[in-house]
C-alpha cells in the first residue's frame, strides 16, 4: 500500500438542486437532483489518487447511519481506496447543500459532527500505528471532530516518523498550530479557507508570508505552502522561498476542491520520485488545472502536464 | 397476528430545529435537534398500535439506504410491529422539515420518492397474499409510489376479501375513485388534507356531504367517514348518517397526524368487538384526544376513554 490517508471527521456531501427553493414552503427534490458523494478533505485526497491508480486506505472515525451511507458510497470507487474506519456511536458529519440554479444561491445545512470518546482515540492510535507501517507516505488533511486535541496531527506525525514515514498535512492554523508543538510534517500546507491566520494572526505583506513559511522550514518542515490571496502560493524549502502563480485567467467559482487536488497531486509526484520543489510545482499545477472546467473528477495527468507549462514559480528569496 | 398494515410508500421524516434558518447561508443543525422517525401513514397506524398492545405486520416497498434506516429505526419500537417489505431499488423518500422557531417558519424539502416496476408489483401481490391469510384486519393507508396503479387499494381488497378478512381504507380521492370500481372496503376514510374533493369533485353543503356518504354506503361500504370543515366528520353506515364534533375547542396546530389516531383507534374499537358506529366514535375520540397535547406520541386509551365524553355525535339522517 502506497498511501495512508487520515480523515479524523469524514462526512457525507449531499447535493439538492432546487430551483426556486423557497422557505416556509413545500419543496421537492427529483431523484436526478439528489446526490450524496463522501467527503472530507482525507477522504477526497484518497478518491483522487484513486484517479492516478495510487492506492490509499482511509482511516479516521466513523458512526451512525450517515457513516455507513458513506462507506457504502466510498467503496463503489474500487479496490484502490481500502477502509479502516474506527466505528464510534455518534453520527458522521452530514452536509447538505441546497443549489438553486435560479436564484443562484447555495443554502447549506450541515450536522454538527460527532464528538469522540478517550475509548474511541485509544482505539484509533492503536489502530493507527498498525496501519502506518503497511504504507510509504501518511496524508492528515481536515478538520478534528469533537474530542481529538488540536495536537493530535503532531501525535500522529510523531509515530509516523518513529517508522521513517513521509507526511503531508493540510489543515487550518487552530490545528497547525497546536500540533507542531509535538512534531512537524514533512509537507505542511495551509487551509486557508475561511480564515486567513497564520499562528493566530492575520498576515499582511508578502515580506510577511515569505518570513512565515521561512520560519516553518527552520523549525522542520522540508516544503511549506501557504497560499496567498487564494490563487497565489508561497512556497519554502531549505533552498529559498518562491511565490507560485498561475499565468491563465482563473475561475474562482471552480476553486472548490482544488486544495485537495494539490496535496493529491504532491503525493503522486513523490510517489514518481520527485522532490520539494517540482513536488509543489506538480500540486499547484494540478489544483490550477482543476479550476479550468466545471465537474468534480480531478484532472487527468495530461491535463496537469499541460498545466505545468501555465504556472510561473518566481523566486522571492 | 392481528393487523396487516400496508404502506406501500413509507417515508422518513426528518426533523431539524434551526432557529435563524437563513437562505444562501450556512446552517448548523445540533445534534439533539436533529430527529428522525419512520414515517408514512400505514407505518404510522402500526407504531400507534403498538402502544395499545396491538400487533402487526407492516408491509409495502422499501428501498436504498433512507429504507434501510427506516427499517432500523421502526424495529427499535419493539416485536409488536413486524415487518416484512419488497425491497426496491430505488430510494424510500425522505422528508426533511427545517422548523425555525424564531421566524415561525416550517420548510419542507421531500425527496420524489421511488418508482416501483412490473417485477416489484408482482413481488408484493404475492407476498401480501400469503400475509393478508395470518390476519384478522387490513389496513391500507396514505400514498401509492409511481409505477403503483391508482386501482391498487381496490386490488388488494378484493384477494383481503376472498379470506373475509376486515378492510380499513384512509387515502386521497384520486386513489379511492379509481379503487371503489374494483373493491369496496368495510370502512372507508378519506383523507382531505391538501384537498377537498369527494369523487373528483368539491362538495359545498352539509346536504352533498351526506348524500356523497351514503352513496358509498350503497355501493359497499359498512362505515364512511368523510371529513368536514377539518374538524368535523360526517359517518354513514347503513343505519343512518351521523355529524361529529369536538365539544371542545380543538388547536388546529395539533391536529397532524390525528387521522392516522382515528384509524388504529378505530382498529383497536374493532379488536374490542366494536362496530360500525361505535367504533367511528372511538377512533374520533383518539383523533380529537390527539389534538389536546404537543407531542408525536398517541393519547392513552384513558384519555380516549374521557374524549367520548367530549365529542358530540347527531344523527342527521
Amino acid at each position: 500500500m502506497e498511501v495512508l490517508s487520515v480523515c479524523l471527521n469524514p462526512a457525507l456531501d449531499r447535493k439538492f438542486i432546487i430551483d426556486g427553493f423557497t422557505l416556509d414552503k413545500l419543496n421537492i427534490v427529483s431523484k436526478e437532483k439528489n446526490r450524496m458523494t463522501p467527503g472530507g478533505k482525507g477522504v477526497n485526497v484518497s478518491v483522487v489518487l484513486s484517479h492516478y491508480s495510487i492506492p490509499s486506505i482511509v482511516t479516521g472515525f466513523i458512526g451512525g447511519y450517515v457513516g455507513q451511507i458513506l462507506l457504502s458510497e466510498l467503496r463503489k470507487y474500487g479496490s484502490l481506496i481500502s477502509t479502516s474506519f474506527v466505528r464510534i456511536s455518534d453520527e458522521t458529519r452530514e452536509n447538505i447543500a441546497i443549489a438553486d440554479t435560479l436564484s443562484h444561491t447555495l443554502t447549506e445545512i450541515n450536522s454538527e459532527g460527532p464528538t469522540v470518546n478517550e475509548l474511541d482515540l485509544n482505539n484509533f492510535l492503536k489502530r493507527y500505528e498498525v496501519l502506518v507501517q503497511k504504507v510509504r507516505a501518511v496524508v492528515i488533511s481536515g478538520s478534528v471532530p469533537k474530542g481529538v486535541p488540536l495536537s493530535f496531527y503532531g501525535e500522529l506525525t510523531k509515530i509516523a516518523k518513529k517508522y521513517r514515514k513521509v507526511v503531508f498535512w493540510e489543515a487550518r492554523d487552530e490545528i497547525i498550530t497546536e500540533s507542531i508543538k509535538v512534531a512537524f510534517p514533512d509537507v505542511l500546507k495551509y487551509d486557508m479557507r475561511r480564515s486567513e491566520k497564520i499562528l493566530g494572526r492575520i498576515l499582511n505583506t508578502e515580506q510577511e508570508y515569505i518570513q512565515a513559511a521561512k520560519d516553518f522550514v527552520k523549525q522542520g518542515a522540508r516544503l511549506v505552502i501557504l497560499s496567498y490571496k487564494t490563487v497565489y502560493d508561497f512556497v519554502a524549502t531549505e533552498d529559498g522561498v518562491w511565490k507560485f502563480s498561475p499565468k491563465v485567467e482563473i475561475d474562482h467559482s471552480y476553486l472548490l476542491g482544488s486544495g485537495d487536488n494539490f496535496v493529491a497531486g504532491m503525493i503522486f509526484a513523490n510517489s514518481k520520485g520527485m522532490c520539494c520543489l517540482d513536488m509543489a510545482r506538480y500540486g499547484y499545477a494540478a489544483a490550477v488545472a482543476k479550476t479550468s472546467y466545471i465537474g468534480k473528477e480531478p484532472p487527468s495527468l495530461s491535463l496537469i502536464e499541460e498545466y505545468l507549462g501555465k504556472i510561473s514559480t518566481e523566486r522571492v528569496e
